[in-house]
């Protein structure tokens, strides 16, 4: 296996992931081929190969790729065979609704602790968990290493401080800022202006 | 300017606009150099060179991207030059999440509007918005062509379909779903697990 795969390659992985158990649950499939995959992605089949030929042989020419051992592949890459417990930050409506969110189920993820630096909040349920005191992160943490942060944005910086303190070592951040955090540490940000804005490329503007 | 312009790259363009404007609105700054903005964007500047380049020349050897001119000639290729209005349907925890969301501000869009299928939640308020039936979309929805999805994922398929038939035309999708639209009609999928498989292949399977 290539050790120097481009970040924005390992960023397409979970895409075909999704898709690849998307079609094997819906349609209970065995194989797709790379135009398939590509047509439901919006991509180039070219682009899947060269991404997928990083990490070794997986179609047959004119047999398409086994969605099942490709399926356990990149799970096996993207170290998803084990469950990451995922720390929330933030009780509010997007705490809420990230902790009652189902996408996270057989995908390598549980929400496993809940926070909030609000004392009105402390001790409420959300989902199945009860929210915790933020103050409390150090000790709580223990072993846990990515965390998602939807505090807002004023609380943004601090609460990444702390957790990376407490040895967090990725973050999803919902907060529209830029966060700083030392190397070693990732940050990922959820931001639906990015989203729209890749469509309104592809929108005339006299359909306003 | 290339007409044929790869959906990957189109994809990259909102991240290297949000990064100028942080860097212009942080930091007061004039240019950037492409290594810059790659550093700050753990990509390679081959790579923002490269996009950059289907656009038109950009930058000077030495000195840089004119940070503000690149804000401009992005916004204007992604059409961003006006406010698009924006439809939010679900008025549950996403829902309350997004309408209070800040980053949308002098970014191109504005939740003009928000719906719910639930009588109960019908005329609440929604941040500066009263939420209305979902059964009055197609009246109310004249002129939008951007609509946020946060109903359930059993809800899912039939709004986007409603959303559709009222003219909407790209569709952002938080339900863990995989939507069916026409030819012509454009979604987008918000999953934070996406993000956080991203981040788990940098992660090794000990650090749990």
């Amino acid at each position: 296996m290539d050790q120097n795969i481009p970040d924005i390659v390992i960023g397409r992985l979970p895409l075909y992931l999704r898709e690849l158990s998307r079609m094997e649950a819906e349609q209970n499939r065995l194989t797709a081929s790379s135009q398939e995959l590509a047509e439901r992605l919006g991509m180039s089949s070219a682009q899947i190969r060269k991404d997928l030929s990083h990490f070794g042989e997986f179609g047959k020419q004119g047999t398409g790729y086994h969605i099942h051992y490709l399926i356990e592949r990149l799970t096996d890459i993207l170290h998803l065979t084990r469950e990451w417990p995922v720390a929330l930050v933030g009780a509010g409506f997007l705490g809420h609704a990230l902790a009652s969110y189902r996408g996270f189920q057989r995908r390598g993820f549980a929400i496993t602790c809940v926070f909030d630096n609000d004392p009105a909040k402390v001790g409420e349920r959300v989902g199945d968990l009860v929210v915790q005191d933020a103050a409390d992160m150090a000790d709580a943490l223990r072993g846990v290493r990515i965390a998602i942060l939807a505090v807002p944005a004023g609380d943004a910086q601090a609460t990444a401080d702390a957790l990376v303190a407490a040895g967090v070592r990725a973050i999803l951040c919902y907060a529209p800022v830029a966060l700083s955090v030392p190397d070693g540490v990732q940050v990922s940000y959820s931001d639906p202006v990015v989203q729209l804005q890749q469509m309104t490329y592809h929108l005339t503007l006299d359909e306003g």
